[in-house]
């Protein structure tokens, strides 16, 4: 049992990483395109960005590493 | 059972804040783009906003975390 | 079956803040970027709006947590 | 069972509350962002519509309570 | 099992009534923030247009309390 | 397996109230805010429309009350 | 079984004519908004189409009605 | 078992119909609201589309009483 | 178990042909609201599409009325 | 086991045919009042895919009555 | 049980080329509505891109046939 | 077991490549409709994704027949 | 139950993949009917994408075949 | 119960590889057809929202390749 939710807790978190980074970097490059003299200010914000968005997905991960080693 | 539920409530975290979070970032970043000199203020609010946004999944985590020590 | 039952109210509380405060926050940055000098009169209405919004999710934490402690 | 019930109907009030909500209040800052004289009556509005949405959500946070108690 | 059934009405009345309120109450204010010199008659519109929405939603709390004396 | 039975007749007849009568009475207010000479004649389709929308939800209400009584 | 059964044709029919109604009476309003002079020609055709939406979701009911009475 | 098979095929003939035909109906009222002198040609249309819907959900609903009847 | 089978066809078959004509019956209303002097030969290729949509619903109410004399 | 195969199958044939069908005759209509003198190239090309639409569902009948006779 | 598996892989090559079709011979037809000139070109694409398309689905009904035999 | 597999495997592969491919060569045949003189450039990319898009489900076909050997 | 496993983990990497390269390929074609002269740089960034696209279903298919052999 | 753990982690990490990858690509592809002199850096920040995209599927990835060892 422990072992499904390690999976659904892991798959989870990759989901949410997944559709929160796209929609951030995709809105990022669209933006790099329309005002490239803005590039290195607007990259600077993405990371910023990915690492917020990726905090709680990987709580999640780290959840899901407990529930393995039980 | 008890890790099926803390599995559900990390996933159920993760996916929240990833798309609120991504909302929110991608916007800044739009807006960024299209008013480069609002950049400080957009990004500042942008803080405050990921910060209430994390709020309550980052509770949920706890809840998480408590399920599994049970 | 409590342990389940803390885990769907939490869930649905992260899920309901997540998507109830990106929704607000945006359009907060959005409003900014286009009339920068409402900076301070938008950002009060948020602070109002995110404090309602969740209002309800925040109960649904506490019956999470007595649902845990049963 | 009863203790499912309460969290399914605490997660549909907090999920409804928070659609909700989160629809009357952008819509708000939208407005206040267009027409930032009108900014009084239109949180006044905003004030009396949040009340009106959450009446059912709340009576349905009543509904988990009773149920939790049993 | 009756107490389950409390909680379906419950919910389903409070998911009713937040979607359709919230949809009126937001083009009320939309419609505020476009002719202010109507939000007398369109506020007027509104408190009728929800205590139509809310007749139905009611009922079922009606039919939830029900279904949980029993 | 009369009360959940009930329960789904009341929710389904909350739910497609509360979306038929939101859609007719946010175009309404929509419609007056357009044009507020007609707000008469338009608020008189709209007390027919939500009386003839709430027909059929209202036999299912009855329904439910029929089931439970069972 | 005959009971579900009977929820499930209610509920159906509910939503249905709420589906339908609602699409018919928000656009009779609409074009009324448009064009004033052709309200009762509109009205005429709303009525008409509401009696023939509501002819199978009616029926629904009927056999919600016999499969109760089983 | 025969019960709950009469109610899906009424509940799905029910909201064939209404899809079908609420989509019509709503088509031909705002057609006669931008051309109001081809009313009668569209109206002649709608009723011959509006038999030609109901065939298939009518059959359906004759294999619901079929069903009910064993 | 042949009746939910028969059931689960006939709400297939009631549901296809509802969405099919649905979408062909209203474009042919747009079209002909658009452009009166066409309608004969609009009607004409109408009649065609609802025949050629219908035929596969129809050959599945037939499996339905054979597996409900099974 | 086979009769609800059969009705699988026949259902989802038909929901395919519905769809395809649907898609593809509105758009000829549309193509059609646009520019009314290619109206029979036009329902030419439309013949023919309506039989390679077809060919599938077709077979997906074919599977249908197989498992009906077994 | 191989019986059901034999109607969901019909099933499922049904609607995949229901919707691939579909979305391509209506393309198809809205290209040849705009320019006429091309239509032999458009015409003789179509048919490679139908081909293409059913591929898989026609493997997956060969498929449905041998889980039929066995 | 194993048959239902090879179905899961065989329709999950015939969905996924008429998703790709019907969306790959519908765009084809729009580019070409607006800018007839690089149709050869456009079929031969369009070769080139048609082949990309159904490498991986034709080895989940093959998946599929290793399922139903075993 | 393996062999359930490996077909949901081909299932997914064949859904991934068409979704992923389907949307990267047909933009590819858009962009290149729209400016001609860059058709060799943008068919090379699709060369790329669709390489990196296709590295984690790839693993999913050893995944998938790992399965298998158990 | 692992391999069926392993599976779901390995399904999901594809789909979210596979909808972020797409949706940063496609939109690269998009700048680069717009703005031709930008491509270096577009691409160049393509690579770096690949490799943040990518971070949490191949942990999930990870995951699936642990649980399927047990």
């Amino acid at each position: 049992m422990a072992f499904i939710a390690a999976a659904i807790a892991a798959a989870g978190a990759a989901i949410a990483a997944g559709i929160g980074n796209g929609q951030v970097i995709s809105k990022t490059i669209e933006g790099m395109a329309r005002q490239p003299e803005l590039s290195g200010q607007l990259r600077g914000t993405m990371f910023i960005g990915v690492g917020l968005i990726e905090a709680v997905p990987i709580i999640a991960i780290v959840v899901s590493f407990i529930l393995m080693s039980k």
